[in-house]
């Protein structure tokens, strides 16, 4: 894996989600980036209603959402704004049910290819060290 | 596998959902069953606006709840309402953006174990002949 | 999905597997293809010493093997011998041990894009319906 | 996660598994341990004659067989030998093709429930920094 630049910070990241992808990022949105750097990303889930599920607890849909969307901030972190990145694959494992809170995912881009992009994403209750979730997830982007 | 049987109509299915998944199924929301028999079954998302990302086209989050939500539909029909089933891996490819529109997903279970039900969803845009994304998901049951 | 047509009939696939992929296909060879159509493949796996686990079955990584080559078969026939496909990515579930005896897999096509080919296998035991696994593997294919 | 314990060291998980699974492990056979902790473990392929594809890399089917190999070592040696675990599903990404050499598999376990226990697996070719491939497998374990 060549050596991996940031091509746009944190507040980049924002401003272009919420123009793009305004379903889950921008002000009162469930995703918020809390930090990037090259080959990782850090994405938090607010566990407003529509996220959660009977119980009080995040929803799957919601994990898998929130686990896409910190694989794609970390894509664009290192392509920048100008990658049309669509998911190919995703596959999550779900632990347990996390405990009614935000959930923070934690991706790691494990390959970063001329086509394709792999990053794995773990996911956590705040405060609490155990999984919640797994998830590994393949991005097709365009040739550079 | 064992013969199995249909232990809810479509109609219970309908109102179980809408009690206890209000956020998926139920009069304005995005899911509801199309059919249902013994080891399967098919649901309809509803694009409306939440689903949707730029292009007007259904996002993968929104495609990876519907999956989830048929498997769930065609566990619950043969296990009945008592079943407190949790999906514990989803695993789906996604082929094409779908065009605007509602998507069909067509869920058959592969295992129906003690411990462990498998199902496979195949999706696609109505009236569309091309699959959209396809998605194996293991479910845990409680031991019967 | 295009209309799919045979580029290569299964003689000519043996002996190009054979040459190919010793180490899978040939006389004394653990996989042989039963047929192909455009578009699947059917390959039989021999319950030889070396896929026996304790107890007489198959192993895991055998069927895996067996499951990876039925995909690799079903793309061969359809693009011609002159393809470098590679495996990018596998995902299967082991349903039950399967009984001592030959497994048959039963590989379908589901998208044959331009830079990616993904399929899924249905593996049984020779003479029985039951799934022993199922498998979903994606193929990175030279663009044409 | 409760703490882990070790339950058995190398030396006991190399006579166990040279009897119970003698295709992989003892002398001559492509399996060997290099170390475990609680929680860890790390496998050597032996890149023998039977490894090798075209082109004298290590096939997809062998890296995929260390891979669940170094997740059942992890979990040997934590549960014990009298664990009868199963691999219900396992899931692998191929980023590129090993330089001929040895590949090291690096096990993490990522839950250890009670009926489900999850490992992720890193693969290198040995002296490499760069994956090769990344797997994530789940077994099954008898209750405890």
């Amino acid at each position: 894996m060549t050596k991996l630049r940031l091509k746009m910070n944190l507040a980049e990241l924002e401003a272009f989600l919420s123009r793009e992808f305004p379903q889950g990022f921008g002000p009162g949105r469930p995703h918020s980036i809390i930090s990037v750097s090259p080959g990782t990303a850090k994405v938090r889930l607010r566990a407003g209603e529509d996220q959660l599920r009977p119980g009080g607890t995040v929803s799957g849909p919601s994990l898998m959402g929130a686990a896409d969307a910190a694989v794609y901030v970390a894509i664009l972190a290192v392509l920048g704004p100008v990658a049309h990145a669509v998911t190919t694959n995703l596959s999550i494992n779900f632990f347990k049910r996390p405990q009614p809170g935000d959930i923070i995912a934690d991706c790691k881009l494990l390959k970063t290819g001329k086509r394709l992009v792999i990053g794995e994403v773990a996911m956590r209750a705040e405060g609490d060290e155990e999984l919640v979730a797994h998830c590994v997830a393949t991005y097709s982007v365009p040739p550079r």
